[in-house]
Parts: C-alpha cells; sequence; structure tokens
C-alpha cells in the first residue's frame, strides 16, 4: 500500500510558486508511515492530469491532490478526476450553505461561480474546508483506491489535512508503522570521507542511514520504520551512538541544532563568555551565534574590522603588522582574537580575517584563504589557516568561514 | 517539443527538503519559452526511476533530472539512465582529473568512492560543474530524446544551467519566444497598498504584471512575452517607467537589487562612508553590507554591541541613559549611531537596538520594538521608531529592522 502526491496547477509549472505543499504532505505521510514514492505536479489541463491519474492508479492507492479547487474555470481537479472514473458530479446543497454563511461572515455575496465548488463526484465524502470556500473530497471510485483532494493554498490543507484526512487515514488502520529520522550533523570532514567511515552502515536495512551534504557540513539522516516512535528510537539509538564514537570530534549536533547553538551550549555550561571580530564575514559571525534567543548570556558582541583602520583603532592590532604580514595573516587574526577578547572583557575571542572574493586575490593569497584567531583564558592564542578554495563563491566562504571558527571553539572547548 | 523535470532523492520524499531546484527549473524554462507539462519526484529506487524514464520519454523531448549524482551508493541517477537506454558507462580521466584538483585545491585527498562519479554514459557529453565535484551530462542517447543530470545541490546547478545548458538550448533552436520578466522592489508600503496604487495595470495583458509579497518588501513582476530579450524590453520599459513614477520613493530597485546594493552605490557615488552600531540584529547589518563585494570602498565595519557593556565601553553610549531610558529607546539608539561614526570616522553612522524577542518584552516595550538611529554630517542626529510586531518571529524582525536601517539611509541619501 502507498500513497502518490499529484499537484495541480500552472503556477507550479511556471515557477511561480514553491511547491512546499508537496514537503508538507510528505513529512506527514513519512510521520504516518504511509510510503510514498512517486511527486507529479501538472498543469490546469483535463488531458494531461487524466493521463497522470491513470499512471498513478496503476501504482499508488492513496491518491492526494493538491489545487484546482477553485471558482473559477481554470479549476478543474474535481471534474476532472469524476469524468475520469466515469461518475457524474452533483451539487451538494451543504456546501452551497457552507459557502454562502463564510461570505455573509465577511459581508459578502456568494457569486455565481462559487457554486462550481459544491459539484463532487457521487458517493464521494465532502473533506470539509473549515477557513476557505473550496472543500475537498475523501473518495473510493473503487475499492483499492482511495482519492483526497485539497485546495493549494497551503493553510487551508494543512488543517484539513490535520483534522479529517489524518483520523480518516488512521480509522482504516493505514498508518500504523511510523517513519522517524534524525539528522546526525558533522563539520570537518568530506561527505566521501566520512561515508567511508560508516560505510557497514549504509546498507542497513532498518533504521537505514544516508549521507547528504550542504552548505560545508555533512550529514546522516538515520531514518527508522516502527511501530511507534518510542520504538523508532530504540533502532536508532544504538547505531546513533555507534557512528558518534567512530566520529569522534568531527560529529557536532542532531536536527536543528547549529554550530553557533552547540558552542553557546558549551559555553553557557562553563559559565564563559564571547566576543568575535570580524573581518571578511562582515557580522555573519555575530548574527549565527544571535539568531539564538537568549544568546546574550554568553555573547557580549564584537567589532566588525571590515577596513583595516578599524582594526587598529578598535582592536589595538599593530599597524606595522599589518604592513608587514597584511590583514590576512595569522598574526592579524591573532591580534584581532586578543584584541576584541581584552577590550570586551570576555572569556574568549574569535577573529577571522580572510580573502572571500572574487576580488581581492593574488598569487599568494589567493581568494578562499581564511586566518582564524582564538584567543582564550591563560593568555591563550592561536591561529588557524583555511582554504577553502576559490570556486565555492563569496557567499558560501563567509558561510564556511563563521562556521569554521564556530568550529574551532567547539573542539576547543570540548578538548581541555 | 516540450521538457520534463525530474527530481530524484529520498530526501524529497521523506520531506526533508524542499524542492526548490524544480521551481528554478520551473522559472528557467518559462523564459526560455521551453514548455514543460510535469515535474516528477522519485526516490533514489532504480526500478522506480526506469518507470519514471519510460513515462516521461513517452511525453517529453527534453528530460531534466536533478539529484542523485553523488559519490555514495544511493546516487544512481547516472547509471539507472545510461541502463534505461542500454548503454555502458565509461570512466572519464578528465573528470577524475578535474575532481583530484577540487580536493587537493582544499588540501584534501580524492577518495576513491569519488571514482564513481568519473562514470558517464559512452556518447554523453560532460555538462561542467564548476563548483561542485560531480558533474552532469548532456545526452541524446535516441535522436529524439535530450537528457541533461544536474547535481542537487542548488548552487551548484544554477550554475551549470546558466553556463551550459542555457547555451546548448539555445544552440539547438529551442527556447524561440520568451518569457523576460523584471522584478520591481519597493520597501515601506503594503501589498495591497501598492496594488491600489497601481491596480489600472494588472490586468495588462503583454506584459502582465503581478504583485507578491515576502520578508517585509513587496514586490511587482513585469513578464513580457516576445520574440527577443529586446523585444521584451521594450514592452516592459515604458510600464516599469510608469510604475516607479506612481511608486515614488517606495520603490528601491529591481531584480536582484538588495537594499544594502542600492545604498552602497548611493555611497560610492557620494564618496561617503558608513560604519554601523548592532544590538538585537547581531552582526545581520554589517553582513547584508559586506555581501557586496568591493564594500569596502564604503562600509568601513561597526560594533556589535550585543551587551548593554560594549554599548558603554565600545560605543561611549552613556551608561546613566541607559539605565533612565532602557537599552531599546531612542536616546541610546542615538548614542549608539553617533558613537560609531565618531569612532570610526566615517561620513553617516547607523545603529539599531530592539528586541527580536521570542522573550525580553513587556508591556511598554513589547516583542519587535526597534529603534534605529541615524548619525550624519554637521552633527545631524535622529531616530525612528518602529514596531514589527509579536508574530513575524526573531528571524524576520531581524531581517526587517536591518532592511529599514538601510531604507532609511536610502531615502535620507535621496532627500538632501
Amino acid at each position: 500500500m502507498s500513497a502518490e502526491i499529484i499537484c495541480v496547477g500552472t503556477e507550479l509549472l511556471l515557477g511561480d510558486i514553491l511547491n512546499s505543499n508537496a514537503q508538507f504532505l510528505a513529512q506527514q505521510l513519512a510521520q504516518l508511515g504511509i510510503p510514498h514514492y512517486y511527486q507529479t505536479v501538472v498543469g490546469d489541463n483535463v488531458e494531461r492530469l487524466k493521463q497522470v491519474i491513470e499512471i498513478a492508479t496503476s501504482r499508488a492507492q492513496i491518491l492526494i491532490f493538491t489545487g484546482g479547487l477553485g471558482p473559477t474555470p481554470d479549476d478543474l481537479t474535481c471534474e476532472t478526476i469524476a469524468d475520469f472514473f466515469g461518475v457524474p458530479l452533483v451539487e451538494r446543497p451543504e456546501i452551497i450553505e457552507d459557502i454562502a454563511q463564510k461570505f455573509a461572515g465577511r459581508g459578502r455575496v456568494m457569486t455565481p461561480s462559487n457554486r462550481k465548488q459544491a459539484l463532487i463526484p457521487q458517493g464521494a465524502e465532502i473533506l470539509p474546508n473549515p477557513t476557505g470556500t473550496a472543500p475537498g473530497i475523501i473518495w473510493q471510485p473503487r475499492p483499492e483506491i482511495t482519492i483526497f483532494t485539497f485546495p493549494g493554498v497551503p493553510s487551508e490543507m494543512h488543517r484539513m489535512w490535520q483534522e479529517t484526512a489524518v483520523p480518516f487515514l488512521q480509522n482504516q488502520g493505514w498508518g500504523k508503522e511510523i517513519i522517524y529520522s534524525r539528522s546526525l550533523r558533522f563539520w570537518g570532514i568530506g561527505e566521501s570521507a566520512l561515508a567511508e567511515k560508516v560505510t557497514a552502515y549504509l546498507n542497513l536495512p532498518n533504521p537505514t542511514v544516508a549521507p547528504y551534504a550542504g552548505k560545508g557540513e555533512v550529514r546522516l539522516r538515520i531514518s527508522a520504520k516502527a511501530s511507534s516512535e518510542q520504538a523508532a528510537e530504540a533502532l536508532i539509538t544504538p547505531i546513533e551512538k555507534q557512528i558518534k564514537d567512530i566520529a569522534g570530534l568531527d560529529y557536532y549536533g542532531a536536527d536543528d541544532e547549529t554550530l553557533a547553538a552547540v558552542v553557546g551550549q558549551l559555553l553557557r555550561v562553563s559559565k564563559e563568555t564571547l566576543s568575535v571580530a570580524e573581518s571578511c564575514t562582515g557580522g555573519g559571525l555575530g548574527q549565527m551565534l544571535t539568531e539564538i534567543s537568549g544568546s546574550s548570556d554568553y555573547f557580549w558582541g564584537g567589532v566588525i574590522s571590515y577596513d583595516n583602520s578599524v582594526k587598529v583603532r578598535l582592536l589595538g592590532v599593530n599597524p606595522e603588522d599589518l604592513d608587514k604580514f597584511g590583514a590576512v595573516s595569522a598574526t592579524v587574526a591573532e591580534q584581532m582574537a586578543v584584541g576584541v577578547k581584552t577590550r570586551l572583557l570576555t572569556t574568549w575571542g574569535l577573529s577571522i580575517t580572510g580573502i572571500a572574493g572574487p576580488t581581492g586575490g593574488t598569487d599568494t593569497k589567493p581568494v578562499g584563504l581564511v586566518y582564524i584567531g582564538l584567543a582564550g583564558p591563560n593568555d591563550e592564542v592561536a591561529s588557524f589557516e583555511y582554504r577553502f578554495g576559490t570556486m565555492r563563491g563569496r557567499a558560501l566562504i563567509r558561510h564556511v568561514s563563521a562556521n569554521a571558527a564556530l568550529d574551532l571553539l567547539r573542539r576547543r572547548l570540548l578538548t581541555r
């Protein structure tokens, strides 16, 4: 038994809107443990929609449609489905009454075109829409096929799904098994290197383990199929522990935990504080740290020393060293870190100076060269050189630089 | 002749990621005037992917695949396509060399699993990936079928599409009628208010004008259908001019022009400089300004004064005023702006202090209350109060605050 998601709307084919409905339904089906193997997008076109229904009925038993339920002539999902199964549409007075009431509630009068929304296939149940005018249907045109239709407006669709579709699916005995996932996050190791380290896990049947990469980091998703969240957890936890042991410090957090959140939590526990000095990231490191509500407990602020004069004036960087070694150098990174730490009176000072490009690179100092400085208790100070390469673009170099700085502090806090 | 978009990845079926690749490709195909009638999402599964290829080849001539080109065993798009058409994979040494070079550039060693990415169907052309390791292919396995493959990482896919796929499609003589759009951007006016002002334009047949809203700003997209970009421009330009006249200062830029870019250009022209003092945005304003390469010509840096001690120590805010008026106040915003301007010796100083939430609000100072300070030449100083409301969330309040500050400076620079 499996489901298929069919999103109807020419606006999706024109790229006018993001198909967030497909993502929502996909997440919901996964949580219910109802497998789905295909999603299809098709325009507001009778013949093509019929062809899509033909294909879907040959490979899925639950067909979930979104879009095309509105009052205008190009909304034709419901009549096309009825026509495909050779069943007439009937006007349902309770829908007309509901629409008329909703219009009255907004001080408007129902238009004739809305009557169209009261036509549903003979034998179908109404799937009520509490917030909009277009109801959906739940319909079994054949014993082995169940059809759901939803309007394309995400907020209406979500509520109809939760309030009516989910209980219906569960009553049918579908969705007994759930799929539950945890995403483990890694920094400082590439996708292929990590995959090789955990290669024994990549072919497990349940839970499954799959790597994916994005924006400088790698994730491993552990997905378990089980009868309950608890049972899924019991499958995931031992694998998670083994993978964490293999990965060591390259593992930094799970699911929505960012490096900034992990570092923040470590500082909160150790009752220490942090300040930053940023050149090429221009404030991006501070922004990451302050995405977390409550970060003021440990993050005190910093200096954006984009111009060299600011490095000298606000951070106390030695102008002679700036001349001698250049702004993008280990020496300057260290002086920036020490400068911000001592001026803001924090436990740790973290600095970034680099060449984000696309211009400004030289043979000896190419685009992507970044120095990160870290100053800490007992006059501890160190710097680290990174070469992020020229091909990844300015935005990614800045993003990776800020996260590399956070990762450095994370490793330092965990290894003392 | 039509195209079909096929997105491969179990993460899409699990709802882990939004299918932004389908939207991007849909927009691009629309711009090129290449019709496409179906989008399909399928998991990393050989048999189901083959079935999808079977269906797609029966109804489309251009098949565009994204995802499944990585180095791990679950990445099987390329081999499945080759297998479907009964063509062997061949290892291409130029791909291996390219991957090895990219690894070397990042100071890493290529892993054996990456060799897999060098296997492409016999007879296929390499579609180069300038920023990642996974190349795509352009392949005509049959005279009437053209296949493109792209990695799932959006930034890599976009560049490969623009640099190689678009010229290829145009060379083939496809995409003769184009849809060309310009997006006008507005700050400081709501969607319905703007729609009312330009209501006469919203029913034009060609070009069409459509409003849409997002992240605190409103856009009007003007789209023309024509035989060439030039012909489309000729349709768009007069409408664009009329709308700009109607909107006045609420219009700030077009397409990819951000407020930070517009302000930067104004400062560049007037040969003036800017510094920032940020509390609740934590560096986000500096980050926006430095997204632009070359921003060091006018942006000198700033202070992230997240903790009150930093406002006093680095910006010279009066501690008694902090006590009396609170950190989120007009007085403190003005002192921050003056403080950063005088300490960094810039023409303008821009400050933000506010309550981004979700905690920290009070009856008199609710979440969403933000003060922006602006200090300029001849001891000019002013502050502005904003109430962004509690419902929009921390990230959006911070985003809107930083842009409101930039918009304030933009209006000041344009009205002197």
